[in-house]
């Protein structure tokens, strides 16, 4: 599992700054996480190959998570895009897509789904047999939702050494793989525990942004491997946060505190913060195992 | 006069290249035209006093020509801006705007007033006592039109030691400005040659993009001082240049030469080519004064 942060900063894009945007690579998956204006722009940066993204899930409809988005449709429209692109995001962003697309006299030559969420509980909104993509509804000015990136439980790995010794036919592989014992042509029965190994622990990461404080989604990321919750503001301006319907990096720490997550990245930090290591500083007093996003900044996960 | 190219290359933003957008200084005004992705990024770079801008000319709805104005809408809005906000474009930006304001339970806190055009010859779109804007209608795969800027002829220009020789008071300057005869108290006329210089000649700038070759335009923008005008393809490309209805430099550097104007500004290449350089070479050999526009250029004219 692989994170690459494209853009972690709240409202308007700068110079040296970007807004909202994320890639996470995940079992063979490249997922696009929001797309602030000038995405497209920092996947090439990146060195990304953005024609391997399929999915595209965005937040919310605040400019700064969404205004690329358009952008990046009408780019693989140019670039000759044949595979079909996935977009899941709040109702509204299939009319704002295709009314631009509809003036610009534009057609993808590529099949565009839109998977528009209204619902106001979790809900699954891509599975398949590696992964499963739930929604974190997330309390904000507009219809918000985080998401829930899931890997599965994978086949138990072969060990080699073991069926090679027992002169196991390769066709019977598979079967192994997926937890069966073997009789031998002897008659003899060998235990899939002698056979395989435990398969890869499943990895988890969940994406807040934007959201106030609330507790509410605790239950739906216990555990998390991986916790992106965002963080406009410092408990000095937690006035502001309330009131713009944010959080601080204190309540993104006791949110990660109590869902037991491993590790928690902050980001989506207002722009008035010169020194965003002030957020780590604030946030490791509650929950040590804290990080800070930045523009370009990956995170593996092996 | 001055124009500064905040990114002049057709079809996708790249890490190197921007779409198309220019800002136009005359007359103290600061105007916008054109603003693709990243346009609010480019001001910024540019180091361009963006909350000047009062006036914004949208050539038509293709994405490299104006998905950045819902952004730099929405960063107005941020800003706390206060001044009103004009944009001139095609039928369709209003909605295309408004909707995703509306889907982001956004309101600007300034007024902000579309002028839609729907008209298929030139008309007036914006007019003060110094500077007068003119569509020019053009040919491409939609409704689009080019813009002409056109300084009006000022005032006379005083000839300061000639009035203070006549000892004629400062309250009749603005009278000798506007090219009256004074009679002094004597009763001796004195002409208003006596007193002035002549104006500064007006200046007239032609933004022409997307365009197919169009020689409608000539009437138009005959002796302008200035013409931008498209050029996506060279010659060697010509055939995808006449499907795309966009201009070669060949075709580009006719206009200018019909047309008469001052100097040629070539820009809205396609990023099929490493080497710009060529579209001066091909259009010089038709309108010697070509120069090339690239991102970051500044053209000054006194």
């Amino acid at each position: 599992m692989k994170l690459t942060v494209l853009g972690c900063y709240a409202a308007t894009p700068r110079t040296i700054t970007n807004p909202t945007s994320q890639i996470l690579e995940i079992r063979n998956h490249m997922f696009l996480i929001d797309c602030g204006e000038g995405t497209q722009v920092q996947l090439r940066k990146n060195k990304l190959k953005f024609s391997k993204i399929n999915h595209v899930f965005i937040s919310h409809l605040h400019g700064d998570h969404f205004y690329g988005l358009v952008g990046l449709i009408s780019t693989f429209m140019l670039l000759n895009r044949q595979t079909d692109l996935h977009v899941y995001g709040p109702k509204g962003i299939k009319e704002i897509v295709l009314l631009q697309l509809r003036y610009s006299n534009s057609f993808t030559g590529y099949n565009l789904y839109f998977h528009e969420l209204e619902a106001k509980t979790s809900e699954v909104v891509y599975e398949d047999e590696k992964v499963v993509v739930k929604t974190i509804p997330l309390k904000h000015r507009i219809y918000t939702n985080g998401f829930l990136f899931q890997e599965k439980v994978g086949d138990r790995k072969l060990d080699i050494d073991a069926v090679r010794e027992y002169k196991i036919d390769a066709c019977y592989y598979q079967k192994i793989k997926n937890g069966k014992d073997i009789t031998l042509d002897d008659g003899t029965v060998i235990p899939n525990d002698e056979l395989t190994f435990d398969p890869i622990k499943p990895k988890s990461y969940a994406f807040c942004s934007d959201t106030m404080y609330d507790e509410s989604i605790v239950p739906l990321i216990q555990n998390a491997d991986v916790l992106y919750h965002e963080t406009t503001f410092l408990e000095t301006e937690a006035d502001k946060a309330e009131k713009t319907m944010h959080s601080t990096a204190k309540e993104a720490a006791t949110i990660a505190l109590k869902a037991n997550v491993g590790q928690l990245i902050l980001g989506h930090y207002s722009t008035r913060y010169a020194n965003i290591e002030l957020f780590r500083e604030e946030a490791t007093t509650i929950f040590p195992n804290t990080v800070l996003a930045d523009d370009g900044k990956v995170f593996e996960y092996d």
